[in-house]
């Protein structure tokens, strides 16, 4: 059984490529890219720290720019980020069956809301592309604390392009050298989390 | 991290406890009875090939007797073991928080129906328990079948008092000796999974 990890190098998308990994799964990483910043490069080195082979998967910057189109028209990220996963998703369930690769997973968990696939959704991506879909919705917000606190070694820093390989990345770069608008004012300052080994 | 799992010996909660094994928490299994008869001999076998200490959760006669008059009052037991599966995982919680175990699970997943808790049960229990609550909805029927083929040896066997642990074993007991009612009647014969070691 081989599973693509759809992955951030951040705490969720790690543990559920460890936790398929210790039960026989061969699992390799992926990270969607849309060609306008190298923001897979710290997912890249977690990937490593890990031992688990990193992919990158190019996709169109038509995609990007239609997630911005939507976060600037609502004013808000989460609608935007929403669709750019659900398009990744369905690019990395194809990836999947290029490479036979019978399964994909996200680090989505119980108490996520975006960006997330519900079951009507996991159930038809399941369906149309003939794959096996697993995240983590097994688990609360407090056990995946617990599990990540004992498996990994974490490095956390407030978060700035070249330390997250979250979508927000490439996508505040798309808004801040080709909108001329300060992407700032859009998305509130956070503290990123990256796994850089396991404990 | 130490977590109570619900066991019946079959493929679903074997699968739950060693994919909480496998990524470093103490383990170990719960099997309900109701006093009416030692169905939990099946699910303390399949225990013992998986070396994970077995328990026995002793819950009073009454529950049972309620679940079966659920039963025999809709003609069906799907809400019978429904109201049976709600009051053990509650009870069980009570156990967990009585032995300093900070989590529960059990084998249900994303494509169960019933017996199951719901998101927002799941949001209480944990609340009111102050208990974590894991289950396997991450994974999907395919891939469990998958993970379970690659993981264990399984014994498969119609069905009987004797080579199985599920609640269904103590409600017929109690509906064929109490009740003067053939249990038969509103069980489909089916077969019993049972783990009988690690591959």
């Amino acid at each position: 059984m081989k599973a693509y990890v759809l992955y951030s190098g951040g705490k969720d998308s790690s543990l559920i490529a460890i936790l398929l990994k210790r039960i026989g799964v061969h699992v390799e990483f992926v990270t969607a890219n849309f060609g306008v910043y190298e923001s897979y490069i710290p997912a890249s080195k977690s990937a490593e720290s890990l031992g688990i082979n990193h992919n990158i998967l190019n996709l169109d910057k038509n995609i990007l720019e239609k997630a911005v189109d939507i976060i600037l028209k609502d004013g808000f990220p989460n609608n935007g980020i929403t669709y750019l996963h659900k398009i990744v998703v369905e690019n990395l369930a194809d990836l999947a069956n290029e490479n036979n690769f019978s399964t994909i997973a996200d680090g989505t968990r119980r108490d996520d809301r975006t960006p997330k696939l519900d079951k009507s959704e996991i159930q038809s991506l399941e369906d149309r592309k003939n794959i096996q879909y697993v995240n983590l919705d097994s688990f609360g917000y407090k056990t995946i604390e617990n599990l990540v606190s004992n498996l990994f070694e974490i490095n956390i820093e407030e978060s700035n392009r070249d330390n997250s390989s979250d979508y927000e990345v490439e996508i505040r770069y798309l808004i801040d050298n080709e909108k001329n608008i300060n992407s700032k004012d859009l998305f509130p300052k956070h503290f990123q989390t990256r796994v850089i080994g396991l404990r």
